[in-house]
């Protein structure tokens, strides 16, 4: 195991009507004019802009609107938000929503403070202050609620990138399963698509000694392969989405990633995919990680025989372990499409020619490498994606 | 899953030399005069209380020392540092040691800005305020170190009390696993078999919809299941201990006990051992929940079986549930006494005349019952310390 720092100070708030409470919890972290920051219509619709708004009024706190957050949020969004945060002397961003609002909401926080273009922290500047970021979450999937990373994409060229830093993990996030019960069935398997792929991002390591956090990401699988079909299934299964939910927040803080070396190319494989063609992430997730399993399953096969065996119930083939380690991810295949996932170029809608530019992109122009268990080439990952087709 | 918080704000260190960052992270959270909290001789001839002033010194803060904390920590040492902490104008409280060191640094430090007597809080008074309080960790057990409870011992009586508040949860703590390594195999099994009680207190439980957390606690204990053995064995082995140690905190800051009613009996039930024989809290937790178990397995047969079937490895015996159930409980107590615990009051040095003595006392006089997932009265609690014999 290696030497590790770890910091979650988020105060998590869990369960049923918490929503009503944002603004008693925005007070305690001391916002006194807010930023409410979320997509469409929906949560207008829905009645929990109006109850988050009541919350505030209640606790005498101001606030400005800005929604309009897409999936794969836009840093043209962002640039309206510093501004207007500026403008209107705010305290504290409150994102309503799932992982786009919270990182376009961690975007604006981090942006206002600064002199210079926020997208310079998506460049690899590291964040050193930010306004706090509140959230009530409404999507389990990104982890966001309980992370420092944010992930922006730059209209001009496409550009997904990510940033991470302490400063900009919310200092409370309001967890209302309830909330998630309205969503679609394909947007529920993109979320837990997404935290499974959080799991196996740091799953796949070359640390050795590493049971504990092992073990703690197979738990954790295993609790999606269980109430995972549960949720697409049965939308309102209250006991369902608040298992995935905490699921998805322990998934991302990185209490099960300490400690080891991670991989994280699949995200970025498939943030090229998401950025091209505006999938869902998680959609496109299902579509790379098992092709990334099957190019990387020879670097370490018994750490694929393993997680074949402990969390997809496989028999080990004592002869012949790779056929274990294959089984394994036929398994994830399975499950994925027993969810209603794409797993193919063709379902996502992406197209064979361009994969040279999205392998460029992944790779700067093959300048970089990506990825922690295996370094992977341009060359790599123009495979990857053709494994895909 | 019911409505909960979690926060667990703690800087976590982890790793090979960090204890002599000590003082970097005391100025890091605001420390200017600190006391050095421990126990015996044995961490200043190691040299670990030495390495912690050298850091203390290179950052310009100025300590005072307090040694002498006692496995079950006595409020007489708690009075004292109270005192010599008031006078000196100490800032912050550096634990260096187990739970027992932690834990009585948290009493001072609640006591310290208190007018009244700090056995109030042990008393049921909430604790509102207290000295930030930091530690060196040498024990994998009690994950005090990443908890807001304290267990002292009042000598008049022998009364083994705890308190819990946010307020006293560490705001910083140093992991390194070499500091375990001197221990010795008893006291590293006591500490194994401390974080597996602590699992166990979470997870019999009459919640229902807790698969996540169910899979999280199963995971650390398939964990400990793993690393256990191998501390006791090979003392010097950095992997094993490094394993425990986290697997140890996990097990205690409540990440994988949210949501869920727990029990906590056997914790009660083995405070009266070791407060009246001054036993290993964890020797005593070894001979109490095997017993424990045994006593109410019949309240939930299909939890003991998921749990005998998922972590001990048993077969499923579906014609008779409760068999499997039994032999998990077994397997448990052979795991105990492979690592070298003692499963009975003989091995413990109690005497079975006691019983009722110490029943009470756990019940206050059988007016109060123990345990959220069974309720305990005092004749219960009899015929369990009667199970140990």
């Amino acid at each position: 195991m290696e030497n590790f720092t770890f910091y979650s100070p988020t105060y998590f708030v869990f369960g049923k009507n918490e929503e009503n409470n944002a603004g008693h919890y925005v007070k305690r972290f001391g916002g006194s004019k807010v930023l409410i920051h979320y997509g469409g219509g929906s949560a207008v619709r829905s009645g929990l802009i109006g109850r988050v708004e009541e919350s505030l009024k209640k606790e005498g706190i101001s606030f400005a609107q800005l929604p309009g957050v897409k999936p794969n949020p836009r840093s043209g969004l962002v640039y309206e938000g510093i501004d207007l945060c500026r403008r209107e002397g705010v305290d504290m961003i409150l994102a309503v929503g799932g992982g786009s609002s919270i990182d376009s909401a961690k975007a604006i926080a981090a942006g206002v403070p600064y002199d210079g273009d926020f997208w310079d922290f998506y460049s690899g500047k590291p964040i050193e202050k930010a306004l706090p970021v509140g959230t009530v979450l409404t999507i389990a999937a990104a982890g966001s609620e309980g992370s420092g990373d944010s992930v922006i994409t730059k209209e001009e060229g496409m550009l997904k990138r990510g940033a991470g830093s302490e400063a900009i993990r919310p200092v409370f996030s309001i967890l209302n399963p309830e909330l998630t019960q309205t969503l679609p069935a394909y947007q529920t398997a993109c979320g837990i698509t997404d935290i499974m792929a959080h799991l196996f991002e740091r799953y796949f390591t070359n640390t050795k000694e590493v049971e504990t956090t092992d073990r703690m990401i197979e738990g954790l699988l295993l609790a999606m392969i269980h109430e995972g079909p549960v949720a697409v299934k049965e939308p309102d299964n209250y006991g369902a989405r608040a298992n995935i939910m905490w699921a998805g927040m322990m998934a991302h803080n990185n209490s099960c990633g300490v400690g080891r070396q991670q991989d994280w190319a699949s995200h970025e494989i498939e943030h090229e995919l998401s950025a091209k063609y505006d999938c869902a992430h998680g959609a496109g997730l299902a579509v790379v990680f098992p092709a990334w399993m099957k190019y990387n399953m020879k670097h370490d096969v018994m750490r694929f025989a393993q997680v074949a065996t402990r969390v997809w119930g496989c028999k080990i083939d004592f002869a012949d372990p790779e056929r274990t380690a294959l089984e394994g991810i036929e398994a994830f295949r399975n499950f994925l499409k027993g969810i209603g996932m794409p797993l193919t170029f063709a379902e996502l809608g992406a197209k064979e020619e361009d994969i040279p530019y999205m392998a460029g992109l992944a790779t700067d122009g093959g300048k970089r490498t990506v990825g922690g268990f295996v370094s992977l080439h341009k060359e790599d990952v123009e495979a990857i994606y053709r494994l895909c087709l």
